[in-house]
């Protein structure tokens, strides 16, 4: 791909400044309701005043004036005591262009719109008004985000998310950085079940039917942004000409990029014009591509969520694993229930991992580093099966050997904590074991209960990256076999 | 498939009385430690001391004699205050198969053989001693569980599992029964599994080795006991002749059968052997048989799970939905968040279902029973997108419209709750709604955090299948359609 500029890609604008709109110091929200405390307009307005730095610098507006909630409402953008540094707009399309036609012109330097009506209504109006609005945008160099979103999370700055903060679920502060086309799957898939896993998030944004601010513009913004390690997408199409931008600006980072689509099959292309105005992108066609590029793209809700835990615990290390070359996909399985290692065994194929093939010699030097009873009863071809009768001993000495073998690309280690000699410490001997391999991906299967957090935590304390069950086990391996692929794939772009 | 009995299906001795081993009277442990009180024979003898009914009317062998942690230990089970019902065997093979020939000479009526160290090790001994056991019982109708597992599970009566209670997780009482070739996967994808999403087991029985009982005998067990309703197994080969049997047996019963197969890639097989002695069977050549016959067989962890879970609360419903026909799959799919609606759509492919599509006039119905808001900027093509500016009205005024619809079979209700209009009454709402069509089954999305879980009770109580993602939510409908046609095999081979 050539490196000169096209028109669309001048179109893109992609040197808006977005700092204005995630580190607001004022702001106020128009389309604020006199009476309905639950009206999108309000929600935001009283969520900034109440929860966010903004307070009393965050502003409402309604023509009528008046009061909500003890806080003053003003009838016009220009009466307010500032020019506020963004305005995030709730109301009806045919108001909005003028709001946001003010708004501009007295020099707000971001706008959100959050409401509904637009191109995703499929009407030539709806289409119009949105293609008004962003030309408006694009000539004053005016970032907006939507419509059509929930817009903008990022505490303790900003909280556009017009739903009431309790009905809600977040995820703690951490690296990963979100940009959605929509709302639903951003509080859901994301937001949930990352607090779930506890993967922590540094900002978000849902850019809905992206008038003027796409996911180029977020993949540069978050390129750039310190506290983010990790890029995550949720996208339902690319704009003309997105695609190709977006693979571009994808060369300028080395973060880890992964993307979860929406609208890869037939069934869905309908509903995605309805939902975000898109037009659905064959992104089983776009593979190919991304791959290329190191991008990741992982398919079902679960394997998103392990892709991405993965690399933001091995990002947040100080002391992360080494991936220094390509990994083909070659594991070890140690198990102390021989069902897992079998249930784990048929799940590689479907990743594209398989089973390193241990000689006889390696299986005997495995059997002489286990107590007599596991000698006897154990199975030390791959996968390896400790049996119930194993001790933490047992564990860390097979470990300690399958870590230092050179043939062995990634250990699974599959921490069933049942057995009456596994101990609470087996979480903490396997961490330190494992860090004197740093060039060696280990992953643990912990069941996730409060019973065994101690376990849990001492792996996540050296940022072992973990699963729930063997499904999620095998994805966790995938994910850091992919990593290792990308890496390799962002040298050659250099 | 004839009538006549083989030589081996005389041998599988379908006629084995496993009352005594699911409900002893009395029992005996042989193979108790003087000393370690973790040991497996004595953990099982400590549990059943105190955990069960048995109370004192378990006890303990040691040559040696003695007592354990205030116990009493008998010399040999002859000196026992009475013949015990059954016996369980926690002794090395060579010994276990003197204490087995005694047990039968006592009259002893069943025995649970925990031990490893038979078949699985792969040696000409290990199997010698195996098959020399089987003789005996077979010889005698004495019913044995094992070699190599970790038995019954069927308390207040029974508990033969010999890790402590408090290092496991424990699934409430129920209506679905589990037999398993792996005690691991029984405690961890069964038992925690089912815990975490409260899916109640009657009792539940790891046959390890198969020497003697095997998966035929415990379905024509659970077919006739009476807290059963859904028989669910984890498998990893057939012995000769015992898939055909299977198969004849299954048709004796209407109780849904659920197969979880291990062992189903080239890269597990070696395993299967160390681990269970089996040979692994074809279970995806399996496959078409076991879908003739009615045989349920999901493939992942959490198909399994969901399967299953879709079938224990159908089957616990004072009025369940009736399948009156063969379900072809055509569902609709209702969601106030367009992008759960989106990511939905396109997981249907995978379980062989699809979207109905709906007629102009169909869309105008809907759009003609929800607020104007929603009317405006709703979509009503399917997936329907309700959006966040949805009521608890709108969803049920939709609902009920698609719940009368005869072109659509299965609806699938995505409860995001966020949207601000949304009241934790939407549940109850749903659940009455859905009571109204007896013939159309009705699953439900319901984000599984405590803060929601007066939704997801609401939706419970009325016997509703639920789901904590949209993949999920999509495998609950398959399970329906699936067993749709099962019912209609059944009739076919009656």
């Amino acid at each position: 791909m050539g490196k000169t500029r096209t028109s669309t890609e001048k179109e893109l604008g992609v040197h808006f400044n977005l700092e204005p709109i995630f580190r607001p110091k004022s702001m106020v929200v128009v389309g604020i309701s006199t009476k309905n405390y639950i009206n999108p307009g309000t929600t935001t307005f009283l969520k900034n005043v109440f929860e966010t730095n903004l307070g009393e610098k965050c502003y409402a507006v309604n023509p009528r004036g008046g009061e909500i909630e003890g806080q003053k409402i003003y009838r016009e953008i220009k009466n307010l005591p500032e020019i506020p540094d963004i305005a995030v707009i709730a109301v009806q399309p045919n108001i909005a262009v003028f709001a946001i036609e003010e708004c501009i012109f007295l020099g707000v330097k971001g706008l959100i719109l959050i409401s509904g009506g637009f191109a995703e209504t499929g009407t030539k109006e709806g289409r119009k008004i949105q293609n008004q609005i962003a030309k408006m945008c694009l000539e004053n160099n005016v970032p907006l985000i939507g419509p059509n979103c929930v817009g903008v999370f990022n505490p303790p700055y900003i909280d556009s998310i017009f739903l009431q903060s309790e009905k809600l679920v977040f995820p703690p502060k951490g690296n990963v950085s979100i940009v959605s086309q929509s709302g639903g799957i951003l509080l859901d898939q994301f937001f949930l079940a990352f607090k779930s896993r506890e993967i922590g998030v540094s900002s978000a944004v849902s850019v809905g039917n992206k008038a003027v601010i796409n996911e180029v513009h977020m993949l540069e913004y978050y390129a750039e942004d310190k506290e983010t390690d990790v890029i995550s997408f949720y996208l339902e199409g690319f704009g003309p000409g997105e695609g190709r931008q977006f693979l571009e600006s994808s060369k300028k980072t080395k973060k880890d990029i992964v993307i979860y689509s929406g609208g890869t099959t037939e069934a869905s292309k309908s509903a995605i014009q309805s939902h975000t105005a898109s037009i659905a992108t064959n992104f089983e066609v776009a593979r190919s591509a991304f791959k290329q590029y190191g991008i990741l793209q992982p398919i079902t809700e679960m394997e998103v969520l392990n892709y991405i835990k993965t690399y933001s615990v091995l990002a947040s290390s100080k002391k992360p694993i080494r991936l220094d070359k390509r990994l083909s996909g070659k594991v070890a399985i140690l198990s102390v229930s021989g069902g897992h290692g079998v249930v784990c065994s048929d799940l590689l194929h479907k990743y594209d991992l398989e089973l390193v093939q241990f000689t006889e010699h390696e299986q005997e030097e495995m059997r002489a580093r286990v107590t007599s009873t596991v000698a006897d009863i154990g199975g030390f071809s791959n996968p390896i099966d400790i049996t119930g009768a194993g001790t933490d001993a047992d564990i860390i000495g097979v470990l300690d050997y399958l870590m230092q073998l050179e043939k062995v690309e990634i250990v699974l280690c599959i921490v069933v904590p049942y057995p009456p000699q596994i101990s609470v410490q087996i979480g903490r001997r396997i961490a330190i074991t494992a860090r004197k391999y740093p060039t060696k991906p280990l992953v643990c299967f912990v069941p996730y209960i409060e019973k065994y957090d101690l376990i849990r935590e001492s792996l996540e304390l050296f940022h072992i990256p973990l699963s729930a069950t063997v499904s999620e086990t095998v994805q966790l391996a995938a994910a850091i076999r992919d990593k290792s692929r990308a890496l390799l794939r962002l040298k050659k772009h250099k």
